[in-house]
């Protein structure tokens, strides 16, 4: 690789190269079969030269060095056909890298068997808990990725390691009312997929979802789950993170360093190091190594966070947080796994409490939220009415509001947390909001 | 090949061995700049065996024949962990192909450069053309692929060949107006991607889109372009000719064969030998003969379309419609090319005659129609005001509707007809619908 760094070396200023080797084995699950088992494997490597502040990206599926060559060649000659970037500094330097966590290599050669084995469990558990549900779809997956990522400034860093994950999504039918899909869901760096777990809570909601309840618009105290905080949050909260978001002057928190954006319950940083996380990187996708990076702390915006090319456009360092699009070969600022802080009490002891209310388990719909300013208008389902310190059933509406203002009401978070490994990784309790104003479907 | 479907009987009733072979180079804009160059190639089995009505489904990204038959007993597993298929009849028999269309050997070898240069000169071209213009987003692709289909009944098929395409999305700002983003496309069979045809019509509709006219509720006639009809039929109108779904009940065709769906104008057929088809295929994703098949001709419903599994359950043959998801393995119903037949006189006539209608680009939303019933409820943006038989600007409304209705109301084709490659592949003219009712926005 040191060569391919020398060699790029004649067409470039700078360069980097990222070589990405990966390994996936999944299992499918559609209406209480297996659908399908896979394996898929391969290489993927990325140049990125800067020539006279002229970038050139290419990719090419190999890790062969004669491809990476002619891929360098590639990204030389689009680097000439480019304009100058400007802004552009320099690609990173070398820095000091926390202690990489042990892989677990049992993951590395984990064949479809062990999950098509854990799906089929899922399968046969669910229907003897329930005889009225179907497993309507669910999949489970083992990967594995090695990267080796080094620039011209020195950086050379080599991680690997891996996660397995599995869902079931279930369906009731009974007595004329067939549920909405009920899913939960596992993910963890070892082949020990909770099966029991995702069925047991999956049952749950579904028994809960039997008896459909109307709503009405009213305000009500309401415990998001993890499933909706996370798809709520990536859309229409973390963006407003992104250093970039701060120079191009599209996000709220601009200049609020240091000011209540949440209530006191709500601390938030990213860290891959978190022992429920399932991708525990030292270097970020340019090979600048990852830290805790607080976001929110008791309430308070901590700061924004970086890759190497905004933090430069705007004089500071990157936190740490470039992110590489495997698709686009491209970094852009993102998140290893955000960690919504736990709380001292369960969640049963929040539901027991509420005399009426919600238990949000999906929301709709929030991928059309605002991160400009936070606005977001959603369709809670599953969503579950609380009444006396108990679930009694299942109901649809709608929310639609602020996130901040959502975030200052937010009143205690649960001391169980979950990790949700699909969009972003995010690591969180149960949150509960007062005074939430809903409105009836 | 044959051996390894030897082997699979040792496990199987049935089986089928799909191997596809591909490689793709691309290249994408951002910001008027090349952000990318890409070369990728590989290559993937999957493997349909049948034991005692009993499916196993497994997928391998390799052709190596150790790795296949590592996946032949993977599915057996499988197979004997699901439960029997009480509806499953067989997989084909052999039949009888169309001659291949010779395949352009230059696809196979392409490289990114080709695209490099065609999308450096459509950035400068649209820069020449409208110095306000900033060229957003685009791509340029060269895909190559190879399939060859066996199975155990003495199905063996291989076809090979490749397509071009190419995008660009202008965004045009000039005195406080910010347009919306402007698509304009090209795709066909060969390496002479229109880039001059691409910046043209773009450059038109961004000078159109200068100009803002405000949208209000009305009764027009609406000229609807290939990207919006592409849009709103994958979602609202194609599917309801799956025979799945009218084995299903989800179709609002059943029973309507030979009746009047749409006005004369209208004749749809789904065929990959039409000379504009970008994937001239032979045979479906199981290796049944493709045809033309006809859904309506002059506004006549004339049937429903197949896979090989969907139409031994109804009892009929399939219509060479199986289309292979290469993610999850599986086969569904699906269409090759669409093709809405042409007309007689161009747009600009059209255009001439309309006293104040609109020319509909895009459609956002589509994709939440209702096949079940042709319900949709799309934003049309860009739409272009037609006034004296002339464009005057650009405007943005919403139209909700059902898509039957609004064929009863389609009064003359185009005699320029386009291939849409993106999403489902369709070939067709303008369309001119009369009275449709908007709401302005």
């Amino acid at each position: 690789m040191e060569n391919l760094i020398r060699f790029g070396e004649k067409f470039f200023d700078e360069l980097e190269i990222a070589v990405y080797r990966s390994r996936e084995v999944s299992a499918s699950v559609e209406l209480n079969e297996i659908s399908m088992a896979s394996t898929r494997s391969g290489a993927l490597t990325i140049i990125r030269g800067i020539k006279d502040k002229r970038l050139g990206l290419a990719l090419i599926d190999s890790d062969d060095p004669d491809k990476i060559r002619e891929a360098v060649e590639q990204a030389a000659k689009m680097a000439r056909l480019n304009s100058p970037d400007d802004r552009w500094v320099s690609l990173p330097e070398p820095g000091k890298y926390r202690e990489k966590p042990k892989p677990n290599y049992e993951l590395k050669e984990a064949s479809p068997d062990v999950l098509v084995e854990k799906l089929v469990k899922g399968i046969k558990l669910a229907r003897e808990k329930d005889e009225n549900a179907i497993v309507a779809g669910g999949a489970g997956g083992v990967s594995w990725e090695e990267r080796n990522i080094l620039n011209s400034h020195g950086v050379d860093v080599f991680q690997e390691g891996g996660a397995a994950y599995m869902y079931l999504e279930l369906v009731g039918m009974r007595d004329n009312v067939v549920t909405p899909g009920i899913f939960d869901f596992d993910a963890r760096r070892d082949l020990n997929l909770d099966v029991d777990g995702v069925v047991e809570r999956a049952t749950q909601k579904v028994k809960w979802a039997y008896n459909v309840l109307p709503s009405k618009n009213e305000e009500v105290p309401i415990i998001l789950g993890p499933w909706a905080i996370a798809g709520l949050f990536s859309f229409a909260l973390l963006p407003a993170f992104s250093g970039e978001r701060l120079v191009k002057e599209t996000t709220p928190l601009a200049g609020k360093v240091g000011e209540k954006i949440a209530s006191d319950v709500i601390t938030l940083y990213d860290d891959p190091f978190h022992p429920l996380a399932i991708e525990p990187v030292i270097a970020d996708g340019e090979g600048v190594p990852t830290r805790r990076n607080v976001l929110i702390e008791n309430g308070t915006f901590k700061g924004f966070v970086w890759d190497n090319y905004w933090a430069k456009v705007y004089g500071t360092e990157s936190t740490g947080n470039g992110k590489r699009d495997i698709r686009s070969g491209g970094i852009s600022i993102g998140f290893h796994s955000t960690v919504i802080e736990k709380g001292k009490r369960p969640l049963e002891d929040l539901i027991g409490e509420i005399d009426r209310g919600y238990l949000v388990d999906g929301l709709q719909g929030a991928h059309s939220s605002n991160p400009d300013n936070g606005n977001f208008a959603v369709t809670a389902n599953p969503a579950f009415l609380i009444e006396d310190g108990e679930v009694k059933g299942a109901s649809v509406f709608l929310m639609a509001g602020n996130v901040y203002e959502l975030l200052k009401g937010a009143s205690e978070v649960t001391k169980e947390q979950t990790v949700m490994p699909f969009m972003a990784t995010m690591i969180t309790p149960h949150i509960k909001f007062e005074n939430v104003k809903i409105a009836g479907k």
